[in-house]
């Protein structure tokens, strides 16, 4: 672990990514000891830190950083925050933060070729998310919600959970997003109240337009989900996991086009 | 510092109180080298604890290590976190947690006479606090919204931010909860969809009781506000702060029962 470029393990007590979530992560799939999409992330984190007032940490930096932590032909996981640092007690964000770095690896086997050619079954959390326009989007320390929508299920069978928002809208999976194909196109959900901007579901978006699949970002309900042609996950670390059954009923994997789950695939490992 | 009752002001970088906020804190005041109102706060945790699936700290074992952090004739602010510690990477809550516990003493001044006695000024957030009944009330460590909505103002002369929900709803301060005095008894938000559950919020409440003070809790807007014969906000650092404005507009601090204010005083530094 590194730690404000320091190796360390260990962070101060009173940082303010630890006393209020002030701060967001980036989670890279990291493939023959290089991290994938990485300019994807940075901006992101970029995009993250100008919504919360933090100062935009240097990617080269973190790029060289990254480097140092992750081991030669590593397959994992890169871990990179970025918190407000310590400050005066109170909520109140001091003026001139020092944000602290924090990047560490995790070595993974990479997800399972299984997965993604028989799908998985997955189900609905009671856990809903609350609104927010204000932190909507972005992948900040705040996931408590995140972690009691986990812990509903501990059957090794379900992969993800979906998580509907207040309103009964559905959102995206605990960790993942969430497309429907649907009418030769896919739909996923608005983000504008809330959830996790997703990289690879940018990219998901992007290599849809490539390939001619028109995409929407709508309103969905569990029952446009269960009358859906087809129905996929995607993050980072997964690329893309075809989904084979919702809350028990099942969906047909084939439903999603093979050119993209190709062009998902290579994207995953892309640097 | 003390960190599972070890001296050390570090924790691990990889402690899920960091990486999601997954854990929750008391702030209580200290005076003469006591922490006030220590089984309120001890409750309060214990409650936050089984809500969040976390194992119930050992209060003796806290009162123990509070001793350990405060300074003989300290006054100031005990601070406690408990988090969910370190585990397995993603959301999912290690089924056999290690939890966290962190307390730490800040040495400050005691409110000024001042301001409880003149009211203190205090403007709208323009951020909204997102409704999600399973996170109402409890003190945990995602805290995101008070910190943006904190850094909303630098003007020394606003002591407070009131905040609404997305619904438009007033629910409390960025660190205080709100009561209005009106038709000779109280009114305070509900915490049902968000807000943090205040102990001197409880006591208040116990206390207005105690004086045959009727007290609701109900849903309230800015125009309620605005309409209030009075208004206070309360927390266990500063007990109980007249407000002898609400965004420019003027309120009538003698409108507080002198009763109340007593009572409340004496309350905050109660053992």
């Amino acid at each position: 672990m590194l730690i404000n470029g320091q190796a360390s393990e260990r962070v101060a007590g009173d940082d303010r990514g630890l006393l209020y979530g002030d701060g967001l992560f980036e989670t890279l799939a990291v493939v023959h000891g290089r991290p994938c999409l990485w300019v994807q992330h940075m901006r992101r984190m970029e995009s993250g830190c100008r919504r919360l007032g933090l100062p935009r940490p240097d990617p080269e930096q973190l790029r060289e950083e990254s480097h140092r932590v992750i081991p030669r032909q590593g397959v994992g996981v890169l871990k990179i925050l970025v918190t407000r640092g310590c400050g005066p007690r109170g909520y109140r964000p001091p003026g001139d933060p020092l944000p602290t770095r924090i990047l560490y690896f995790s070595s993974c086997p990479e997800a399972a070729e299984s997965a993604s050619s028989a799908g998985v079954a997955v189900r609905y959390c009671n856990l809903r998310l609350g609104r927010n326009p204000a932190l909507a989007g972005i992948k900040h320390l705040n996931r408590l919600e995140q972690v009691l929508a986990r812990a509903e299920w501990a059957d090794p069978a379900i992969a993800e959970g979906l998580m509907l928002d207040t309103q009964g809208l559905v959102v995206e999976g605990t960790m993942s997003n969430l497309f429907l194909v649907r009418n030769e196109g896919l739909a996923t959900p608005r983000l504008d109240h809330c959830g996790v901007a997703g990289i690879m579901r940018s990219r998901v978006m992007a290599l849809a337009g490539t390939l001619g699949i028109p995409v929407e970002e709508t309103d969905l309900r569990p029952r446009d989900v269960a009358a859906a042609n087809g129905v996929f996950l995607c993050n980072s670390l997964i690329g893309l996991w075809p989904v084979r059954s919702v809350a028990g009923l099942e969906q047909d994997v084939r439903a999603i086009p093979d050119a993209l789950k190709r062009a998902v695939e290579q994207e995953r490992r892309a640097p």
